[in-house]
């Protein structure tokens, strides 16, 4: 009989989570956050951006899952025992979410959308040509799991992509780069830029000033990951002088967005609220109940976060 | 020695046009509407709505090429003699271009990207969880070569697709519906609606009321086909009335579409400048230039508009 699970976000459905937990482990005792009942019976938790010290608070905590591939939240909450292992979600569904939603961005930035879109609250028809995919090279920050499904979605339908990480990978179809040293020839050759990296301490600010003008002029910015990655007044100076044309931001380094922060009233750049990808309950609670049995058996656990390198 | 080729169109770009024609076929002489020299010369023509009377003052046309795949235009031209063939541009590129284009508008119908948009604008942060897209059903009208290939590439990045034409066809993973009676069962299974049929006399306003209701309720529109296959009128009061939530239009009745229209000033409609899907010359001068060859050696002509059927 595995302890309760304790379920904690302000921004999933605890009603649908449930459900989907107990189909896949009818014996599972979940609680909801804040009604933690005894927290002595807790033994796993399944949460995002849990309140600070709610964690810590649990005795008998064996495993901690973020409901989400970026884990920067639980990493940067310092009361959390670092023993406790930490799993991410991260599955097909949730990275074809991804891969759609990025493929939308690209596409509406590729075909010049934002423009029409302004042109529908004028009233005016005014038709340009439009350039071919192939002569619209794409780039993706982050070729995990999320990064490299969006990049293989983007070539299939016929961009030219490259993809730069951490280390070194192979992906059929993609040309990719990696390390420090070959981050500005990847931006080169790169007119509209993804970002799909990890928070990590070497991942805060990479896309900043200089990163930003080793795009070519014109560039555009997708960024679905998070926002810590982007130095957002280094961006706002690139997108006021023309450097960066526009930019879907889904992440922001302070969420929500501040009203008073100027990305909203930029007409080149569209604010979303982070909005680009879930785990969807009936799939995802698959992998957490695998995780429990998983504890219970004394088997590896699945998707393990490597504190060190901080995804 | 190939007789001229004219070219005649107000849209598209005859520089890069005959630069195109003349790299697949050096010897060709080729003329720019209006300056059509001696029209004796004249024995093929690339053209898109010329000017009426134009082609039959042409006393040695032996082909007309449509630059594009709809052939309506050509067909409504009275003037011009029946006996000439007429062929239709649809190549690779432009059914992936096609394809992208109607790609971007069914996930940004899926994402609700609409309503995302009106957000920034009021600088308002508000998310509701999305669905995956296999919850969301695509049915696209007209699955010939870019019916077909939207069909396909909405099918491989995740969406239930099913597809309704005039006759029957089989595509791999794509659910097809043929003829009037299997119209409404179509439509009742379809939450995002995309129109790419020809316009015929079989297709003008086949979305009429009937066929707007036979939607469920909240569906939304996508038309990048032809204008006059949609009832414009119909679809406006669906719209008004919240049968139809959200419609993007790329092709209008009259175009460009009258700055008094009221799709111009509502919110949940996106009116487009025509600009789906072009040939791009480098490509389709390639399927112009083999017709010409085709035409001199006395062999089959290709993509040849069967005037009866309307393309």
């Amino acid at each position: 009989m595995p302890g309760a699970l304790l379920f904690s976000s302000r921004l999933d459905d605890p009603v649908a989570w449930s459900a989907a937990l107990k189909a896949e482990m009818p014996e599972l005792d979940v609680r909801v956050s804040p009604d933690l009942g005894d927290p002595a019976d807790i033994e796993t938790a399944l949460v995002w951006k849990a309140p600070p010290g709610e964690l810590a608070s649990l005795p008998n905590l064996k495993l901690i899952t973020n409901l989400g591939a970026g884990v920067d939240p639980i990493l940067a909450d310092a009361t959390i025992p670092p023993h406790i292992p930490v799993a991410r979600l991260g599955d097909e569904v949730m990275a074809q979410m991804m891969a759609q939603f990025v493929t939308m961005c690209v596409l509406r930035h590729y075909r010049d959308l934002g423009r029409y879109e302004r042109q529908h609250r004028e009233a005016r028809w005014h038709y340009e040509l439009p350039r071919a995919s192939y002569d619209v090279p794409v780039g993706i920050m982050g070729i995990g799991l999320l990064g490299g499904g969006a990049a293989r979605m983007l070539a299939s339908i016929g961009f030219r992509v490259a993809g730069w990480g951490r280390s070194p990978r192979t992906i059929e179809g993609i040309e990719t780069y990696h390390g420090p040293e070959r981050l500005a020839p990847f931006l080169a050759r790169t007119e509209i830029l993804v970002c799909l990296l990890p928070l990590t301490r070497e991942t805060r600010h990479i896309v900043n000033r200089d990163a930003l003008y080793a795009l070519p002029r014109g560039a555009k910015l997708v960024n679905c990951g998070r926002g810590g990655t982007v130095d957002e007044a280094a961006l706002l100076t690139a997108l006021q002088d023309g450097q960066i044309a526009e930019a879907t931001l889904d992440v922001f380094e302070t969420e929500p967005l501040p009203e008073t922060h100027p990305f909203w009233r930029m007409d080149q750049v569209l604010v979303l609220p982070h909005i680009a990808s879930i785990a969807v309950p009936e799939i995802a609670a698959r992998d957490v109940v695998e995780n429990i049995r998983r504890l219970h058996q004394g088997l590896p656990l699945l998707n393990i976060v490597d504190r060190a390198r901080g995804y």
